[in-house]
């Protein structure tokens, strides 16, 4: 596999970019990775690191779009941009999948005006992996559509079933929608409109409602929500285990006694600090797409950029994308 | 002040409704605590218990709202329920406050019908405190309303502010708008709204957005969104400090070391733990309406039945519902 990523999206960039497509090609996550964007910079970069010359090439890219600029008319009056080069060498079939840790607005635009979506599907959307007690989940939508409607939310969850299935080989995975309640009668009124139409969909293995408390206990496998609430509940959901890990590291520095016991216990912080840790997961998946794009998040160290190209490359070769393309051209 | 107290909300009641009542009483939280429901039943329970038998008694009530039971629909069919009978004896004055820890939907609907809106409010919320890194926080709603407009949420805005100032004397209390992003241009076609609204009153200390990562860090002391959003972030965070603690555990157990290093740090746990129980707080305040209701968690022991008593005194003394009533009455 060859993936495409633009180095200039991290808040320290093109460092994170650099050493992560180095670490994937030593490590031999993919075939080949192109690095987007200046290229004197990249390639002055690049020349500290031994690693198989070959398999990284530099694609010379003079813009650069910032956290600050609006999505849309950033990819329009950009076009010489890191990031819009990156989704066009996919495009081209140059590489197999885009990888960027810009702003997501924006790759969501570029994807958008370059790809295309695939025909029947009315949005894409934001997908991402997060971890569970027991394993891994997918939730979507996690931004792109703040104001959705019943079917969008069934689209979603096609489209989660199908990644699940693919990504982590699941012939049926769980469909949850998330809600206040279990019932099918709880929610606003787009639960309860997609709680019916999804219940009809004979092809998902629907389970029904699932609330906020059981989100992170791994009984279902794909969680669906809009863009709204899903935004809101997974930065709630990082934001609450780094506040607690900051209490637990504050009350413990008061006390020696509980100083030398948490020494003792500091492989099991380790464990689920790990078990947590963004940089562990490959990043977010734009779904619904002719094509794949993979969202780092901005604050990606050089680990994290090459899990996520990781992850580009996996996604890529699980097929996901020309089995929805098929499933939805003919529905 | 004089409590009336729901004896059939709990999943094991009577029992915490009774023995919260008597620690109510023992620590001097209130005067007197009306304990409402199968009279022979209480009755017989509370012999049981050595306390100042003036400041405990009993009204009879034949019927009991069940979880199961629809809001609406069971406060009308069950009008000699203990739930109904408790928030009578509120509205006649013959207590300052009810407390309940049944079905949510029911406190309210009884709420309403009895008690009534206050003029010119559109929609009563369901006001919570909950624990941050610093101190105390209110969310509003948590449920009651799933579809809400930009003038329900002013008005909890106003409504929330009103019970932080009263409750936690603090006169100009900071108001934010959960979202998906710090600026003002963010969020689905209501919080947009909402946002402009909610910047043109001046009365109000509205300092923004506030995202879910930054909800538990204690930067604001209202956050402000609709009851389908407020449900899902609330039961996430329950959900997520609880999965944490169950990791905790189970990695400890794992290992004699760390097992000994968890048994060092104890007291820290403890800390946190108890920083993160529901029992230590009274509960939900319904807001918007001519009374006082508190609902206390369905799960209550007899602890947390006593917190939501001194809950319900502290509400009644602070003056918010009457300063709540003089505001949007002249409003």
């Amino acid at each position: 596999m060859r993936i495409a990523v633009d180095a200039f999206g991290t808040d320290n960039a093109p460092f994170p970019e650099i050493e992560g497509a180095v670490l994937a090609i030593k490590e031999d996550l993919c075939e080949e990775v192109i690095l987007v964007g200046d290229e004197v910079k990249i390639k002055y970069e690049l020349e500290k690191f031994f690693y198989p010359q070959k398999r990284i090439s530099v694609v010379n890219a003079t813009q650069r779009i910032e956290m600050e600029d609006s999505g849309a008319t950033a990819v329009r009056s950009k076009r010489d941009s890191s990031l819009v080069k990156t989704i066009e060498l996919h495009n081209q079939g140059l590489a197999d999948a885009a990888v960027s840790a810009g702003n997501t607005g924006a790759v969501m635009s570029a994807s958008l005006l370059i790809y295309g979506r695939i025909k029947n599907v009315l949005r894409p959307a934001i997908a991402v992996v997060f971890p569970t007690e027991t394993g891994h989940q997918i939730l979507l939508d996690m931004g792109a559509n703040v104001d959705c409607t019943a079917e969008n939310l069934v689209q979603f969850a096609k489209l989660g079933s199908m990644y699940f299935k693919y990504f982590f080989q699941e012939e049926h995975p769980r469909i949850s929608l998330l809600n206040i309640g279990e019932e099918s009668a709880k929610g606003n009124a787009t639960t309860k409109q997609a709680y019916q139409l999804l219940s009809q969909e004979k092809e998902l293995n629907f389970i029904g409602n699932i609330e906020g408390k059981d989100i992170i206990k791994g009984i279902t496998d794909v969680v669906v929500c809009d863009g709204f609430v899903g935004n809101i509940v997974l930065k709630t959901i990082e934001g609450v285990g780094f506040s607690i890990f900051e209490i637990l590291k504050e009350q413990i520095n008061k006390d020696w006694i509980a100083k030398l016991g948490a020494l003792l216990s500091y492989p099991v912080y380790t464990h689920i600090k790990n078990k947590l840790d963004h940089t562990e997961y490959g990043g977010a998946l734009l779904v619904g797409l002719n094509g794949i794009s993979v969202v780092a998040h901005g604050r990606s160290n050089a680990k994290a950029m090459k899990n996520a190209i990781r992850f580009a490359a996996l996604i890529a070769q699980s097929g996901f994308v020309t089995n929805a393309r098929n499933y939805f051209e003919r529905s």
